[in-house]
């Protein structure tokens, strides 16, 4: 959206859904009224800040208002668009006005409204990319993050946690530098498709000039017809294992100091699945990988998905039940926490092989980044699902606390300033 | 699926449903009862052939049997996963084996079942990658077709309908050998991601050693709430011009001669879509670009989505009240016409730009690939939507005729050798 155009834009709430009734109308580019210019301009990048208020009617709505940001411990939907962006500006003003321009069109897009509204000019680019017209809200979550390269490019490195930093190198790591790193990440989930690269495609275009993706990747969950756990590609249910009482979020899950307090750390690891090798082992193999029956997804010697389990626990030859290489028993064995809320991707086929490029957008969230590295330690050294994955990608980002009413995205890191 | 593992499958028609009610005991290869080794193991490549049934209970399902293949005038699903094969053997012998093994796998898919069933036997690789237990049929389609080079590499340019061949350059055309060509066509489509890629992962691994992925592609489309038309990544409703009547399908779609009568050319180009430029066009321009109005979708000068147009329509002043470089107007204008099949894609961003990968996985249906070459050599002399896209693949398939109980696809190729 170029400056010229901020003035053409008209503020007037409004659903996709109402938007429907009006396509007969509203296509001609017939003026259908306007209630003020107020909100929206000023979002569009101006100081004067007047935030927007989640729906109260919307169909399949998320609330972005809150103590955390949705996105984390909210229900996990059937897609997801990832991106990871770069900054194109060095000042940390720029940041915050960034922060502040999208902070109520996150909200617009979550309640499922235009990000910004009909116009009667039909001369001037669009205020909205229009794809997710028709579409309702979707439980549209949107998750805002920082990584480590921000602070640097900004110079403002006082201010950078010191557990935000690039992971380590893990010894099977083959990372391509497509797929790694990043200033900001704009993590959508929606039970659409359409819906969830629609936000990251706006939020993008509201920002041209300021900041450009570096990578991005779409992925999906498909959940049983009768509820339940969805299954990776390797056709294990996925995020059985993940904390789920409130007290065990606030050890696991959530920062509680500095600025960061009641964010999160992200962890995005492009995960390639050699599904052609997988898919040529036996079921008893698959299942020593992991440690947990496939179809049940019960672990090793138990009965039903969420029985508890003993990683220590040996049968009757001192065997551990549940193998000591699998990749189950090393999590677990790490001691270390992570909520796992992954998607699975199918994007083609490797050009030089004609093997499935496919797998696991790895998503975790944790208090610490050390979290996940510690459980990657314990699974490098010998998780048997080794041979049948290859990390391609790497990114860590520090997201922030959830936006009270009034506030903005991020303004924690800015008062600290 | 190694011809040693064959022997151990134990043919038991159960659905996904049923499947999840067993998983208990399933998961710890527990024998649950068998039915016979008959069907399936035949249905594995040998010649003796045993048809299986279109399920009459199963959830959300497409039908099978029938005049023509389903995918085609069948109703559009949310997702599409898109692969064209190459065959590794040379002899029709071969070909027909393949035909007949995956005739009754494609049923079951189509079903909701497993490819075949659970063995008793947990130490060789699973009949059924397992990713879609737990999800039903998803209105899942599977379409087949062979392509020009097939009927060269197995020396059977006798029965190549002369209709079948590569499609002529275009002059905007970018192709990418990367999205070009293929011997064999699996279009998948379903109401869920990983049913869709269940089923080509499943086909191509029951065919393993004698075909290989040559390129593939995932999509989408996002149905609005209320029903209707999906928009694509410009924001227009895609698919209103479509021919919809039982007589205009029979005169634009199926094949009325030869061993393909009852069959449909399936014309397959992946057009990625500038949506940055796009974004920055204003709605008059880009409602000018297709001579439709965005919201509504209604054609220039009228109300509704599916008002009746004329293409030579003035006004006073003596224009075209549907601009003559409008896509909409020269596509109409080219006389011929097409069933267009498409679906969204959204693969990340272009390494070199960071510019989205994102477009359409446009496919069309027609009883001759030519109708396709007249309507794009129409739009590419002067369609001002070219622009705004590029061509990046391209491939052509014969589709074969429905197949009935007892048969198999593409028998009426075989009786014609
Ligand atoms: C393609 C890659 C991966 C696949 C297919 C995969 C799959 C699985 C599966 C099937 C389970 C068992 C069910 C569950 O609890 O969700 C599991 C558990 C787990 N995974 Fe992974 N995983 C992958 C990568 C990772 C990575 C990179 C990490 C972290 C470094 C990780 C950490 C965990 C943890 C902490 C658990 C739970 C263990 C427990 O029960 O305490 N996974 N994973
Ligand atoms: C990214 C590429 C394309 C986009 C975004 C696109 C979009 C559209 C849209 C929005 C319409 C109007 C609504 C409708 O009738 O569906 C349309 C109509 C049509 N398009 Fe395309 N199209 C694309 C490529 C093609 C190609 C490659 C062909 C064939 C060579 C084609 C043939 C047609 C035809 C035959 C119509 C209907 C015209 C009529 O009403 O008679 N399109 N397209």
């Amino acid at each position: 959206m170029t400056a010229s155009n901020d003035e053409k834009w008209i503020n007037k709430k409004i659903s996709r859904r109402d938007m429907l009734k009006l396509t007969g109308i509203g296509a001609a580019g017939v003026a259908i009224g306007a209630s003020g210019l107020g909100g929206v301009m000023k979002a569009m990048g101006y100081d004067v800040f007047e935030p927007v208020a989640d729906s109260t009617t919307a169909r399949n709505k998320v609330d972005f208002y809150g103590t955390h940001q949705s996105g984390i411990v909210t229900p996990v939907q059937t897609n997801i668009y990832f991106a990871s962006l770069d900054v194109l500006f060095t000042s940390k003003k720029e940041l915050q006005e960034l922060f502040k321009q999208w902070t109520p069109l996150v909200v617009r897009l979550m309640n499922g409204e235009l990000m910004v509204d009909l116009t009667t000019n039909t001369r001037v680019p669009t205020g909205d990319t229009g794809e997710a017209e028709g579409l309702n809200a979707s439980n549209l979550s949107i998750t805002i993050g920082v990584g480590p390269s921000l602070f640097e490019k900004l110079g403002i490195q006082h201010l950078k946690p010191a557990e935000l930093k690039d992971l380590p190198h893990f010894p099977k790591d083959q990372l391509q530098k497509e797929y790694t790193g990043g200033d900001i990440c704009i993590q959508a989930c929606a039970d659409d498709p359409q819906v969830a690269f629609h936000a990251v495609r706006n939020l993008v275009r509201a920002a041209s000039g300021k900041v450009e993706i570096k990578w991005s990747q779409a992925g999906f969950n498909s959940f049983p017809t009768g509820g339940g756990t969805p299954r990776n590609l390797f056709a294990f249910k996925d995020g059985t294992g993940n904390p789920t009482a409130e007290k065990d979020l606030n050890k696991v899950v959530w920062v509680d100091k500095g600025w960061l307090k009641g964010g999160s750390y992200l962890v995005a690891r492009k995960v390639q699945m050699h599904l052609e090798t997988w898919d040529r082992t036996s079921l008893k193999d698959q299942e020593a990988t992991f440690g947990r029956y496939r179809d049940s997804g019960a672990p090793f010697g138990k009965k039903k998905e969420f029985d508890d389990f003993d990683v220590e626990a040996k049968d009757s030859n001192g065997e551990y039940i549940m193998p000591d290489t699998s990749h189950v028993h090393l999590a677990r064995k790490s001691g270390a926490r992570i909520l796992r809320r992954s998607y699975s991707y199918a994007s083609g086929v490797m050009t030089n092989t004609g093997a499935h490029d496919a797998g696991l957008m790895f998503i975790s969230f944790q208090k610490d980044p050390a979290q996940f590295t510690t459980v990657q330690n314990s699974l490098g050294r010998m998780d048997k699902m080794n041979e049948y994955i290859t990390h391609r990608g790497s990114a860590v980002f520090a997201c922030f606390p959830g936006v009270q009413k009034g506030s903005y995205l991020g303004e924690a890191l800015f008062n600290a300033l």
